[in-house]
């Protein structure tokens, strides 16, 4: 019996070469049985921060399984790479923070170990490679029963590198925050919540006040993007969650100039009420 | 014993979110056993004339099974999610015409039901995230055998959105239509068939005038883009029937600029008879 | 008891249109067990060269399987379509030298049949998806357990199409190549080994001199990219045992301009000796 249902991959290895393929067929040949899903390999190279966004908003809607999540600039110096129990969750990658807020969002680290028992892996391992001789193998290895604690060193859940949270705060009558992703359709997520507005008295319905630096626009806040006229632009609660800007049939993005890490706040529109 | 052997996906999600990884993972927690089959994630946002030629063009080609289609810039609003039967199959998505090509390829809609039954979707619904809240879990209690009339309430098939089928006709000896798709390799497929040359009397072979706008072209009508040298304009009857124009080893939509629609009208070339 | 645990998928198709899913749909409708590995299906519209490294790489760490490469821009016309045995393998394509650099790696062929048993085919055949109506068909059953010799007409081994192996010698001191490949990093490979450089007593943690054209550049040699600063360029063994040129946390084949088939020399740099 598989001890879980899946393996999952994430990584920013792109589409166009071979390297996703070894990692599956590095599974397919230890653990035929288990399904993997692949999250995403279109993650701009080496950048963790969206390849750990990416990874905590899509993991509570997979099956319990073991987690791959490879952006790993660091790949073959002495970064540590590491497997970390969470809930029924097993997260496997470097240890450079990539895995850190679905982590969290699974419950937290139960129990951590830095991948020191080269036995699980492939045989040389590549020092570019690590997704294919060393995250693969010991993933399929997981998946098909072996006890996590054989991985390797125990170490102290402490000393795991974690990524700082988005900056999210509410001050002086606002939500403030930060461009977290944005997605294919140019929709812009904000590291505001819609429980941050809630708490805020703001409800859909409503017209919202975005201040980006200078600027500063009033915004109706909906339920959909659809619920404006073509072309507009509309604030409304993603399907994470999150405050995001979006124009219906357009790209919010590209319009606003907003690349991630920008910094927004998010009030009711005073001249509205 | 599963109801169909797989479900099929066509969204235009992308590939560089973890958006398509979502609805493959709630299949996967409803239905471990049922394989999915990805058709495409990158049709243009938005574009459901688009998609739903991809969809009528794949799906006779896979096996029967629940064929999720959401291409949806209207999600959250009050536009109606369906499912239909056609066939052996079962299409499920938005009901703004994704659906309707294909359906009407599989033989026609048998039944048709509003998805209203709430009880089958996770909990809460995004507004904005149909596909995994609504369209993906729909789908694999179908394929694990949940009764269609158990999705929510009949609708008569007469009000199921239906897209205009695309130009085409036989006119004054020409077969006339238009740009219906243009593929990877910049292979301009028209909605004129092999079938309307056919009666035209038009064979491979021989030569076509094809008229664009003001423009026309003398190009050879062979049975294969490698049938005239690297660099030469070429018609030919392409996988899925309709007549289309290729530049062997090149690029036929940018050197022509025919954008999907365009008019196009294609006879034996008089010059050569 | 399926013949082989999986079948890939190796193509110059594209994700934006039906084509993959169609074969992944024929193979399910003929194999419903069969597991389906793609491996890329980005290679650049009719790059047979491109296809065959890739496909090189990649097979050593799949399955044992129906190995599929489809980069065929004379589809259709009177060349061969080919099912070639190599160790525990199968490869089936066109008999362009896509799939020679793969035969040899996995032993080199052992026997090769030309695909000409119509019946295992779809009916009717597109002249130009033979992807879809012969390839996938005829993997699927031969994944199926169909004897290989079924799939049509002996071929003598010496009569198959081989691509050239790329340039690779050692001549006065150097280590002579070209440029293999270059992969979503902008990483680029090199036809010389590490094998080579070891030949010639480079070691890593020394520094290389990288002849391109009248370009001379002194390089260091090391484990990994990341065992240079951010921005600076660096030479390493890859993850398929070739020399490549990168620059740790940028685009390599960017900065120095280097096509495929661009030819280099590699030595110990001998200002530093």
């Amino acid at each position: 019996m598989p001890a879980y249902h899946c393996i999952t991959l994430l990584t920013d290895y792109g589409l166009e070469d071979g390297f996703v393929a070894a990692c599956h067929g590095v599974a397919a040949r230890i653990s035929p049985e288990t399904r993997v899903i692949d999250i995403t390999h279109l993650v701009p190279p080496g950048d963790v921060r969206r390849g750990a966004a990416v990874l905590a908003q899509t993991v509570p809607y997979l099956p319990a399984g073991v987690h791959v999540a490879v952006v790993d600039p660091a790949v073959g110096t002495n970064r540590r790479a590491i497997a970390v129990e969470a809930g029924e969750r097993v997260f496997v990658g470097p240890d450079n923070g990539v895995l850190s807020w679905a982590t969290h969002g699974a419950g937290g680290a139960l129990r951590a170990y830095e991948l020191t028992n080269d036995k699980l892996w492939l045989d040389p391992v590549s020092p570019t490679f690590h997704g294919r001789d060393v995250f693969a193998p010991v993933a399929a290895q997981l998946a098909s029963g072996l006890d996590l604690a054989a991985v390797g060193t125990a170490v102290n859940l402490d000393a795991l590198v974690t990524l700082p949270q988005p900056t999210r705060r509410i001050r002086e009558g606002g939500a403030e925050g930060e461009v977290l992703t944005v997605d294919r359709f140019g929709n812009v997520q904000l590291s505001v919540t819609a429980i941050d507005l809630d708490r805020l008295g703001v409800r859909a319905g409503s017209t919202v006040a975005v201040t980006l630096g200078r600027r500063r626009l009033s915004v109706p806040y909906r339920e959909t993007f659809g619920s404006v006229p073509p072309g507009e632009l509309v604030a409304f609660v993603d399907s994470a969650g999150c405050v995001a800007l979006a124009v219906n049939g357009g790209n919010a993005a590209q319009r606003l100039g907003l690349p991630p890490g920008a910094h927004v706040r998010v009030t009711a529109d005073q001249a509205e009420i």
